[in-house]
């Protein structure tokens, strides 16, 4: 029997967790939410779905270290480094490559590593659907979150013909893919119940995927199919990437595939799910105080409701007088922003980048 | 000739600069406006005024090996620590013993460790001009600084009969001393232009301060008379002051001697002052950006307005979209609060000694 494979996405950079995410050690290796890092508690809601032994890690060179320090459950060789960062579409290519020299007929899901999902029965079982769903037909099939806000910060997924529903649950053909919208569009699209989030998380075969981008990205098939004989011939895999990955094409699996594939089928995610984009998301998992204050470490809030402190053991904060503020203190930067001023966390990231001084912070 | 002295009070808490105060390490011992500590700045005043040998620090146990270190142009045996605090009454009566030792005739002028002023030539001159005039009869001098608001939080001197001038400058008999006043009473005692503020700056002689304390609080004048006489006898400062000092009546040089005396007279200090009594009022003493901002060691102010940043020269604090916020980082603690909530800072304190987790941040 074809086995199944999951793929944990862990790449991203993180700016907005700063001081905390830093370029080596983004929000996917941090504690963010809970006790242990993100990415530990995206791999620890896998056995019940496959055994750690088919759970692989694409990240890159710098964060490597790292991530095999927060998943000690998987073989080393699982956890596999782009040399240079090429978008979203080489990740799904090399990891239906890497699948496939396990067992050419897998089934293996794409997931993010930096999402907080309590319900992990409820996961489990919507991605079982999921791999049934793309077994069952040659299929692309995406996993759409419904709708809490007219949110813009997300990409939608157009509903259309509900499809034969599978282990129960409904399944719908994708009638399009829309970009992150305008509030008022958002506010249509959740209006409309037609639309579910595109949150980032794939099943399909790997011969359907590499089929689809063999089809829609024929320059990025050339250079997995370079990478497949170097592999095959015996050649080392930091080596065979450090020579093929910079030469793919970098663009988006959902530009380069799931907005033109006709085979694009979408179920609906019954977990809890939250991406966590930045430090106000944080406070909705955390148990606060009468006034709302979230304080993580050590901290003390006087006088003042709804901030966020975020410390360490040892490092006390003492906010006084103050409302819907976030304090992080890290053993070398500390940051202060009002919650709605948040989104200006990546300017200061970027500011710190540009000065010599500073770089050593990113 | 008789000597002129100065005795350098330096024994206060200064809560108010919680986090880099400390009760071992108070306002006066930091370098809260310029490089070296306050009380640096303050011996480093007078040396166009007397000598350094005839310069004399008064502290506590607790912060005489800071003391030592912040004055190391001074004799060490210039530094007198206080086994207890027994109020200023005590610490006046102190300072004139030790004086006394020295030189029975000599004048001393005492002076807060911890005040701001920048014209050293200034000061020099109105010092010397009190000295001459503490001098000239026995009286009891103090400096009045003229206020350039309503404050409530200094008592107030009340000029009386108008005395002949001393070098030029004019001299008032004190007609009142006024505890710190409610707004309404401060404005009205601005507006007559009859009233200066006490910041407890006083000049008088050995001999005149001697006998004062003798008239209006014999109880202390006999445990200082103990003092004297254990000290004339060869034995040790620290023994000595360890035995009697504790027993010594507990009260301010205000209430116990200048609010009663008949020949208190006052001399406008003509010199910049400002007696930086919390966080806030660091500001107009050092340099700001366009926006307002002031920032002591590693800190940016990105999108925000008139805050105060204090950190080290190797943390970085980032400030992102506030204004009017003080932030000062420590290695073991941070505070935020807004400048107009800084009084509230003591209560924070208060809350820390309660906290056994939190005590040996205080």
């Amino acid at each position: 029997m074809a086995q199944r494979f999951v793929v944990v996405m862990a790449g991203g950079k993180g700016e907005r967790f700063w001081p905390q995410s830093r370029l080596t050690r983004p929000k996917q290796l941090l504690p963010i939410v809970g006790e242990s890092s993100m990415l530990t508690q995206t791999v620890e809601r896998l056995p019940g779905l496959v055994p750690y032994e088919n759970i692989l890690v694409i990240t890159n060179r710098e964060q490597r270290d790292a991530v095999l320090e927060c998943c000690p459950m998987l073989p080393p060789e699982n956890v596999v480094a782009e040399p240079v960062g090429r978008d979203t579409a080489a990740a799904v290519g090399l990891a239906a490559l890497l699948v496939g020299r396990r067992d050419p007929g897998a089934t293996l899901a794409m997931l993010p590593a930096d999402h907080v999902i309590h319900d992990i029965e409820g996961f489990c079982a919507v991605l079982r659907a999921a791999f049934e769903t793309a077994e069952a037909q040659p299929r692309l099939v995406t996993l759409g979150i419904t709708p809490t806000e007219p949110a813009t910060g997300y990409g939608y997924i157009q509903k259309g013909t509900a499809l034969e529903p599978v282990q129960g649950r409904e399944v719908w053909a994708v009638r399009r893919f829309v970009e992150k919208p305008d509030l008022e569009k958002a506010k249509s699209y959740v209006a409309s119940g037609e639309f579910l989030w595109n949150a980032g998380m794939f099943v399909w075969t790997v011969a359907s995927i590499r089929s689809a981008i063999a089809a829609y990205v024929p320059e990025l098939e050339s250079g997995l199919a370079a990478i497949e004989r170097d592999l095959a011939s015996g050649r080392g895999a930091d080596e065979t990437l450090a020579q093929h990955f910079p030469g793919l094409k970098k663009i988006s699996i959902d530009f380069a595939v799931m907005e033109k594939a006709d085979n694009v089928v979408t179920l609906a995610a019954t977990f809890d799910w939250d991406d966590v984009g930045a430090w106000p998301a944080i406070v909705k998992h955390l148990a606060s105080d009468a006034e709302g204050n979230v304080v993580r470490g050590a901290g003390l809030v006087h006088a003042g409701a709804n901030n966020l402190v975020v410390s360490t053991k040892e490092h006390l904060v003492a906010v006084i007088g103050t409302d819907d503020l976030i304090v992080v203190h890290t053993e070398d930067a500390t940051l202060v922003v009002p919650k709605a001023r948040a989104q200006e966390i990546k300017d200061v990231v970027k500011k710190l980048g540009d000065d010599e001084r500073w770089k050593k912070l990113l």
